[in-house]
């Protein structure tokens, strides 16, 4: 088995298009030997989110510190914060934002580990 | 996509065999029309423990909160608390323990949704 410490898993920026202030952390991978499906962490930045996107597989996520919100495919910002589940389905278009002023927001992230 | 906090998901005693203490929720599951994996989280009460048993599927594992151990297949103990990311893979022998004597022990554990 593998254990790690998520402050012993490398910060990586984020550099893609519609991204800010977002670092990515990938505590189980593909080169972990996970047989389905990767589990990343993202940290954004006060003010800092995601790109407002979509792609054909689905997000499991788990809000491990901070506050933020999740838009959705019609625009409408859903509260998501520290000790929230959210799952968001293959084709769902969907941004994450973190909303505090002050204070990073963590979000974990499983996803099939070729997307990973 | 669905978001629910986990203080609104009910809790309940788990039954099998070998387990002791343990509580378990199911934020996201097939109910809620998962593509792949199902999320649980279970609660380990002081000294309270899962089955040291095995299966032929992953656990990705996430420590909410408290202090316990996973022991191996050859029977080590190794330390697994807040903050850890933990990959069990298909048909390795594991046990969840709670080390803690006064706190709870919350682990997250992304499953095959037909093992929720």
């Amino acid at each position: 088995m593998r254990i790690v410490s998520l402050n012993d898993v490398e910060r990586v920026p984020v550099r893609m298009a519609g991204a800010s202030g977002v670092e990515r952390q990938l505590p189980i991978g593909a080169a972990d030997g996970t047989p389905s499906h990767s589990v990343r962490v993202f940290t954004l930045a006060p003010g800092g989110h995601t790109p407002w996107h979509e792609h054909p597989w689905e997000h499991l996520n788990y809000a491990i510190a901070g506050e933020g919100e999740i838009v959705a495919a019609d625009g409408t910002a859903h509260p998501f914060a520290a000790g929230d589940f959210a799952l968001v389905p293959p084709g769902e278009k969907h941004q994450y934002r973190n909303t505090s002023r002050r204070r990073p927001f963590l979000l974990l992230c499983a996803v099939p580990k070729e997307h990973e």
